[in-house]
């Protein structure tokens, strides 16, 4: 037996924000093979209490003990760390991704937007940063609570400062088999950069036309108007990309429009955040690529107006959240 | 006397459309020398028998006994056919505007936006047709009541299928003197091109932007955000305008910014229409202009996404209303 020892030893997770992605991805970990540490704030004492309840279209399950932790200092050192806070709240990082890697240890980057790879590669060390790019519709349900609606694949890439990409690593292939065994279907790409862009094709009309005329994902593509704002705002970022040396095919503008068709009618994540009066993730997603794209020399005036409206929202929104807190 | 008898003879008005805009001017000219007429319809019955109401910054005043008109076929011919509609219901102006023109009579336009003064001139006959456009802030306070909250002036220039402009033409000055002995502060313009684009480097940002992010004016300009899109939005504006040889000075838009600094916090029409779940004036003030300038070979893409999204608002809106009648 002592020869299998080495093979069935757990590999490491760390789940850092254990909401709508992480408490997803993290789960299917731990009810796989990986011993997976969830770093909790609010809802540490519920989860710590009763576990976590995933609700999803694929099955439902619970997961009545979890290794819960209020604080990273009880946490171990990891294979593999999961970021999928908010952007908003990446400051915390720099101080809790360091002291949670292993000697091998690499950091998985599971947020939406543009730059937390470059950003988390800075002070990460030697150890690799991988983009994990979900598509998924997820919803934190209630405290340790997450309902899973539709979709769920991951497409997993490496930081490289080299614009052509790091292309596959080991690295890569050992966090893949690791979701594969947890059931989550994982795509490998070479090049982070064009992953990272094209997932803003998506992410930046919907997120953003969803908040500005609170809407959902079917009404925005059953109306003409909405339709056409759409493809104009994918062939700006596809623009942008291609400013910054991706190259991105506009064949994708049609694949969207027909996977959101076939989608349940959904509330991206920033429309939700604005409708609980939480920041939105306007620096990832809007400011981050206009300002690649600027310093690449391509303006993008709708993606740039789009930006300012939802600045423009989120000051009344927070003056309000404000207004709320001060009246408690 | 009777050498007197003719410059005694009063000229005539035609008003159509008796809300914020005809019932103002409107009630001014019939309180002065003028005749005039007004069209009514939801409101006919309480102005025959109350009159109109004007509460003005300028001062308030009663007209107790106008002549009101249940249909254009009670109207007599007119030296002057004010069109004060909404542009959303223009398409009654081709059966009554010829059947109220004087010989000698002329259209005044007293609408927003761009294109009405080409389309009434091509049924108008020989009759000069002019813009009136109105700097003003006024609303509709309730049936034959208006309020007058700001500003008032009128700046008068003659249509011309030449885009160098009519120039100043006598018929211009007559409807400017019945105007200022009214108490209406009149400017004569050469080129009604020009006037109405430089309308619309306001119109165009403040309206839609208070719709689409449910604001006013005073708060789009008093966040660096909403400061950021009116300024975008001028510039581009400025750009359509020069492309159909129209040509405005940059300096503008700061003193424009200065002149809504120092305006009372206020819903462009738009915003009100919105509210009210009446159509908005879409077409004439964002549909035409960017017809205009992509025919001229320019393309305005912070408009043209302000367009969709305000169709998009429309059509949601115009649902929500049919919704609500159907159910009464």
């Amino acid at each position: 037996m002592e020869s299998t020892t080495k093979s069935a030893e757990k590999r490491t997770y760390a789940v850092i924000g254990t909401g709508a992605i992480g408490g997803y991805y993290g789960a299917l970990l731990a009810r796989s093979e990986c011993e997976v540490h969830f770093l909790l704030h609010r809802d540490y004492d519920h989860v710590r209490e009763h576990g976590l309840k995933v609700d999803s279209v694929r099955g439902n399950f619970v997961l009545p003990h979890v290794n819960a932790h209020r604080s990273p200092e009880t946490m171990p050192k990891c294979d593999v760390v999961l970021v999928a806070l908010k952007t908003t709240q990446n400051a915390l990082l720099p101080k809790v991704i360091p002291s949670l890697l292993k000697e091998n240890g690499a950091v998985v980057i599971m947020q939406n937007g543009l730059g937390v790879e470059e950003e988390v590669g800075a002070y990460a060390g030697d150890h690799p940063v991988m983009g994990g790019l979900c598509f998924i519709c997820s919803n934190k349900a209630g405290p340790g609570h997450i309902r899973h609606l539709d979709y769920g694949h991951v497409t997993l890439a490496e930081y490289s400062s080299d614009k052509s990409g790091a292309g596959i690593t080991p690295r890569m292939e050992e966090t893949a088999r690791d979701f594969e065994n947890a059931g989550i279907t994982v795509h490998l790409a070479e090049n982070l950069g064009i992953v990272r862009w094209k997932k803003l094709v998506w992410n930046i009309p919907y997120n953003g036309l969803s908040v500005v005329l609170k809407t959902t994902t079917d009404q925005l593509i059953s109306l003409p108007s909405g339709r056409s704002m759409i493809i104009d705002l994918m062939k700006e970022v596809i623009a942008g990309a291609a400013a910054c040396g991706y190259s991105i095919e506009e064949e994708i503008i049609p694949q969207m429009l027909d996977a959101t068709e076939s989608m349940i009618p959904y509330h991206p994540s920033m429309k939700i955040d604005f409708d609980e009066k939480r920041p939105m993730e306007i620096e990832a997603i809007y400011s981050n690529p206009l300002r690649a794209a600027l310093n690449a020399g391509a303006t993008l005036p709708r993606v740039s107006m789009m930006y300012d409206q939802l600045r423009f929202l989120d000051a009344k929104n927070r003056e309000f959240a404000r207004g709320l807190s001060s009246r408690q």
